[in-house]
Formats: C-alpha cells, structure tokens, sequence
C-alpha cells in the first residue's frame, strides 16, 4: 500500500521541549528572584510525564489531558522546591510553557514540503487546545490534530494509532509514523504503520545523545524533516 | 469575554456543496451514457442527509459517519434512478464527491485573515478524513477539525457545541459560531456560544435564497468571511 499520511510524534520529534521548557520556566520565575536549577527543572517535569499517564493508559484513572497531568506534576515541583506566592495565571502560564515549545530548526520546512504530498496529522498525547496553540506559535502546518483527548487514550496504547487510522479513513498500512523514540515506532509497527524513525541528538540536552537504531529496524531513519522529505520523493 | 476561537459550519457556509456535488455527479455519470436531472439528484442527496442524522442524533443507532450515511444515501438515489454497472471504486468517488466541495470565492481569503487573530475550528458533521480532503482541495487553514467522528455527535446536538468548546479548552463565551444556518447558530446560543450569520444566498442553487434573519438575531450577521473579518478588526 502507498503511504497516505503522516502521523507525527510531536514532544521531542517536531519541538524541542527542553530547551524551550528552559526558557520558559526561567523567564516566569527569575523575574521574581528565584534561582532554580532551570534545566533539572525542566528534566523533572518531563520525568514525570510518563508516569502521570501510566494510571490513565491502565484504565486506573478516567482520561485527563496533557495540561492536567503536567499541572499536577508541575505543583509538586513548585512545592518541593519550596516556591510560593505565585497567583494562579502565574502558575496557568507556566504551565502552559508546553504550548509555546519552538519547533527544531528543520521542522517547519520539512513539514510544509512533506504537506505537498502527504496527509500531516499529530499522533501527540498532547491535547487539541495545546497543538493547536503550538502550531500557531511555530507555524507547523497540521491538516488535522489527532491523539490525546481526541482517541482518549495514550501512547503507546493501541487505540492511539488504531484511532489515527479510523479517523482519517485509512488502513494503517498508509499510514507513517514519524518520531524520534523507538518505543512509538514499534508500537506503531505492532499495529500495522510504516515507521520513520528522526534522531534528535540534543532532545535531552548536550552530551545526552540517544543511541541510533541499527540499520533496518525502522522503514525509514533520517535527521531532518527535510530528510525525510527527499526520502519520500516530496 | 473575549472571542478566542470561531468555529464553523462548513457545507453551505465554507462550500458550495450544491454546484460542486451537481458538477462531480455529472462528471462521474455523464461519460457514462447516463442523463439525469443533476441538480435534482445533488439536491436528493442532500435532502436525506437530515434524516439520515436523526436516528444516530436520537442514540437509536450506533454512529456512523458522514461518508457512510453519504453512501447509504447515495445507494439508495441510484437505486431509485435505475443507474447500474458502476464499479466500487467508481461509486466510492462518486460518494467522495463531498471531499472536493469548492469554497465559496471569500472563504479562503477570509478565513486566512481570521487567522491571524482567532484559531479556526470546523464544527461540522463532516467526519476528518472528508474535512481533511476538503481542506486541502480548497486551501482552508483549519487550525483543528473537530465535529462529526471527533466528538461522535451529530448538531444540533449539544454536545457537538460543547465538545468543540471543551476540545478548545475555552469557555463557550469565547467561541464564535459561524454558520449560514439559523437552526445551528440558534443551538449554539443555547450552549452559550457567540454567533455569526453568514448569508449564502445562492446555497440552494438560483432563485431560491433564504430569508435573513431579523436584526439582532445573532451578535454578528454578514455577506461573506472578508466582512466578518472586517467586523471582528482581524
């Protein structure tokens, strides 16, 4: 079958989370003299995002969104690290740092030629209001927004990519998934998408450089959304 | 409040489904050796199209899509017609005739102008995959596609209006509904969104324009997206 679309992690595939979660907790707290470890914040708070979904993934918890979950972790990092006196817009800003995640430099590009000839879709956990919102601060051109509150479930559950397919009409074999972790990718593979796998190296920050998946075990592995747009002919 | 997103209806208001589906029919039947009233049978179409709604509408069905009742519409009009022979992947474009409805001449350019200030949802009953292909056929900018199978309601059914707000993660008071259609706008009142009328008098083909609402009856009532535009200062 011809690939359709292109389903897209978007947390460390299509932004760069750390460094723009970095700067954002900086720029709300610094101004009001806290000193933090700001890239230790930023770490613990996306340390906390896997396990936040874990209850939710197991049916333990009823499905809450991306903002809820990093809002919970969020007030336990505020109070373990002792940090009072914020109003709640304060905290609902900082928050929603998640919203405002700048794109890898090749992302938009790579994304405008890739939309020429393929379908874009978001396979995020994140929720609509925050990939729309991430989309507007960095001009990624999604045809349609999928994942998170829209299946209701979270990767790499399978309803996630069994959802993408149902929704834009199209067998999972038509259907790519791109990210930079390979545990989505083989869950993807495992219900039936081709795979394309993009090393981020500076996703955890310098010197913490993912390993490269052997040659083959990914239909595609490239470095750049532009890559992977001369893969595919687009 | 503040307006922060519009939502939108899309067949009558964003396309022109009648001249487009009167145009797809011929082009698909005609080579055929098939001669029909056209505009009659684009008007069939979309006549059962209500009806169809209405039993998922009242929970006595199961949803189903837009594309399904579509067919199921479809099947039964060429039944009614005697129009036999056509292969399944004939009939299966000719339902996806819907897919490649075109703008209206304002839609594009305005909704690009809209975009600068507000986010565009769709709230059809379209399902994604046909407001994606009707997207891309016709350049909308949609910043998220919710309606039909995102939220699996059908409008006038609050929750279409209600999940579209919760999905957007605003207050109903800050979503404007955009519609040509008072029935839809009236609902959407009714969940406490704002309201547009848009008049589209050319929707039921020539010589058969709607009456406009009295004065007042909605917070915004114009001729075409470029003047909504105007009258929002985007």
């Amino acid at each position: 079958m011809q690939i359709k679309a292109l389903t897209f992690d978007v947390f460390g595939t299509v932004v760069d989370w750390r460094a723009s979660v970095i700067r954002e907790v900086e720029a709300v707290l610094a101004p009001k003299g806290i000193e933090l470890d700001w890239a230790g914040f930023a770490d613990r708070w996306r340390a906390g995002y896997f396990p936040a979904m874990t209850p939710v993934r197991r049916g333990e918890r009823p499905f809450a969104t991306i903002d809820v979950l990093h809002r919970e972790i969020l007030d336990q990092l505020l109070a373990e690290d002792g940090v009072t006196g914020l109003a709640e817009a304060e905290i609902d800003h900082l928050n929603r740092a998640w919203h405002r995640l700048d794109p890898w430099p090749d992302a938009a590009e790579g994304m405008r030629r890739l939309k020429q000839r393929f379908i874009l879709a978001s396979l995020s956990n994140g929720n609509v209001a925050l990939i729309v919102a991430m989309a507007r601060h960095g001009a990624l051109p999604w045809d349609a927004i999928l994942g998170g509150d829209v299946v209701r479930a979270y990767k790499p559950h399978a309803d996630s990519y069994d959802g993408a397919a149902r929704l834009l009409q199209l067998d999972p074999s038509e259907c790519l998934m791109v990210a930079a972790h390979p545990f989505d990718l083989k869950a993807a593979a495992g219900r039936g998408m081709r795979t394309a796998y993009v090393h981020r190296p500076l996703e955890q920050g310098p010197g913490r450089e993912a390993e490269r998946p052997a040659p083959g075990t990914f239909d595609y592995q490239v470095d750049s959304f532009i890559e992977l747009a001369e893969a595919l002919g687009a």
